[in-house]
């Protein structure tokens, strides 16, 4: 049995043949792949946009869906995470997906379970399908030619699970990976190069990628509003000029502070491309790990 | 494409043909006329009611239902209407029903979707479902003989979008209709014939139509207290006396201020089969709308 | 038409026959003997465990289920549960499962209702799919030969509605029945023993059934803590010694109050395999009662 807890839980072959499924999805027709099978979304922290997306792979899939809204009953209750998966497993779902906000708890939970797990995001740590559609994005934008291509990654970069995972995944198809962020944000020590604003490289990059910025998440005060941050790393048409770069951000966008209206309704931005990808990957995801 | 935003967005002949089609679903069987279809449910106002009607309609007709709780997520990291619609329409949903606070916002939507919009009530403006619904209901009731049948319309007609969709619908089915109401819930100006108590016309009607009075739309102070306005408003068994009158209410009741408890038993009362009615109008309006 | 309010509702004949259709789920496959219906879950109170059990027999079963969260909206305006219960039951689902605070409210609804009632729990009143997965895993357990098997149920037995149920079934099996409880939580008058210490008869027992003890709901302060209770009540390894014991209970578990650490992975303790029990047991009770 196979999890999906990081990236590197399946091979660059098991990816490409992950994207050969997911093209076949984009045309978002429902089928019965996955007839008769039940998903247990299970999240601990409320994110309309992934699970509807789990949501809506699993049901083109013809599986049902049971979504646990965990933040308000067990645990209120009083019971620990893994009492509460002890149960769920008992009720023999096919696949369970999970986000959390404590990093590596997903993964934590595979060796308590019959079923698979899929991350859907853990704290800061890892959000493997969201880097999966990443991926698919870029790849599917360069008809394959990603090798020797390179991304900034932008925006509060240490605090993001995002991030996190593009940077282990992107490089293992040949892709260069950058980051561009405040020193507030930047990784303390880090393989990749860092830079402290995007003009420095935008001549050199063919892959923007705009994270999304909560100041909350931080316990020092760095700036004293978004739109100070917004100054120097919101996405603006002045920043890409007539450069051909491909723009992504994970969403819920952060409007005029990650990235400005115009560049939004920019043909360069692909963030809805993302979120119709992001169904279709889910989709491969689920028929791979789900017998 | 087509989206049901007002009843005016369906003629007359488009409308008696989704009678025949809700008349053939009154049995309340499911059938798989939408297999593989998703319907997501956008409700940004609670409506336990009219929500789970529609997810009845889509589940009686084989589809899917996605329903996301709007209140709870994306909008409490600041994402625009517009933003969370694209989202939604980037997971190519197969019809997206919505009820919100704001007036004509379901309608702005529909250029930034590729699937019908039903609107299932937005502010003050229009729940054309309902109105379909509550013709569905008087023309059952009459055999289809309702040229001519005078339509009673009682209680904040002002701030009702039942009201507003009714004055607007009954008419083009040849019915008179009227309304009954103290003055600071009547139109300001209107073609319609205004009254103060239905005693002045009792004897004409052939239907009374019963709406939810909230006080607390209102930010001026009309009366002490709802039972104060109850004295006048309220239809009970004294109102209607032995006259063959249909009454409907779109529900909730608020019970003894809109209508007695002993008219709530009568059989002239057809408040459940509006209800039933309801969920066949529904599934006759998503079987029309989703191709 | 049949309900399942109390486990009265069912025969020893007709338990027996549902046990034989959930040995038959529990291989946990899905299957089509639902397809088409509906069901409606409405639970006042807050329950993951037992509203996603019954989700998941449902689906299971391939029948499509409606969740009301009836909390928020249609009881903040002020209807009855009366006249909630009618407007769902105009919409026609094929069954609806119920839990409430009030002690035999599902039972008052069978008369307004077309469709089989299931009570997921009534106040302290009666949890009969609780306890009939209850008797099919003591059941299972000792292959059909339960006559003569004593059980003690162990906890705040006066609040429970799980011991209110079991005192009712076991003993239409031939099992013999005792509690063990402080006095402040043991039955004012029982036609049961009632013990002290589990000490006094833990020599005699072959199935003990602890509770989840929940102080806040008692006015009167009996404990000056959980862990007072714990005291004399948890249940340990040194309870049991080696004594061949099925520990049994209906969660979530109170961790090291109910019962300890230790033996929540002892051999002897069944309870997820209650969970899985449930499961199956709830499809055979759908498949009966919904034709």
């Amino acid at each position: 049995m196979q999890h999906l807890i990081r990236t590197a839980d399946f091979t660059n072959e098991e990816i490409l043949e992950l994207f050969d499924d997911a093209r076949m999805f984009l045309d978002m027709q429902s089928n019965e792949v996955l007839k008769g099978k039940i998903v247990v979304n299970l999240f601990f922290e409320d994110s309309t946009r992934t699970r509807s997306a789990f949501e809506m792979a699993a049901k083109r899939l013809g599986a049902q869906v049971i979504s646990l809204d965990v933040g308000r009953s067990s645990r209120s209750k009083g019971e620990t995470i893994f009492d509460t998966i002890a149960n769920i497993n008992a009720m023999k779902p096919d696949a369970i997906t999970i986000r959390h906000s404590e990093c590596g708890l997903p993964g934590s939970l595979v060796d308590h379970v019959d079923c698979p797990i899929i991350n859907a995001g853990d704290g800061k740590h890892a959000h493997p399908t969201q880097s999966l559609l990443d991926l698919f994005t870029i790849y599917e934008h360069f008809n394959g030619q990603v090798e020797g291509k390179k991304v900034a990654i932008i925006g509060d970069v240490k605090s993001s699970r995002v991030a996190g995972s593009n940077r282990r995944l992107l490089p293992r198809f040949g892709m260069d990976v950058c980051f561009v962020a405040p020193d507030c944000f930047k990784y303390e020590d880090s393989e990749f190069k860092q830079y402290d604003t995007l003009d420095e490289i935008i001549d050199e990059v063919d892959v923007v990628m705009s994270l999304r910025t909560q100041l909350e998440r931080h316990d020092e005060v760095y700036f004293t509003s978004l739109t100070d941050y917004a100054k120097n790393y919101c996405i603006t048409k002045d920043t890409f000029g007539d450069r051909d770069i491909l723009l992504l951000h994970p969403g819920p966008v952060n409007r005029n502070i990650d990235i400005s209206d115009e560049m939004l309704v920019d043909p360069r931005n692909k963030i809805l491309e993302q979120v119709r990808n992001g169904v279709a990957v889910r989709m491969a995801i689920l028929k791979k790990l789900i017998k």
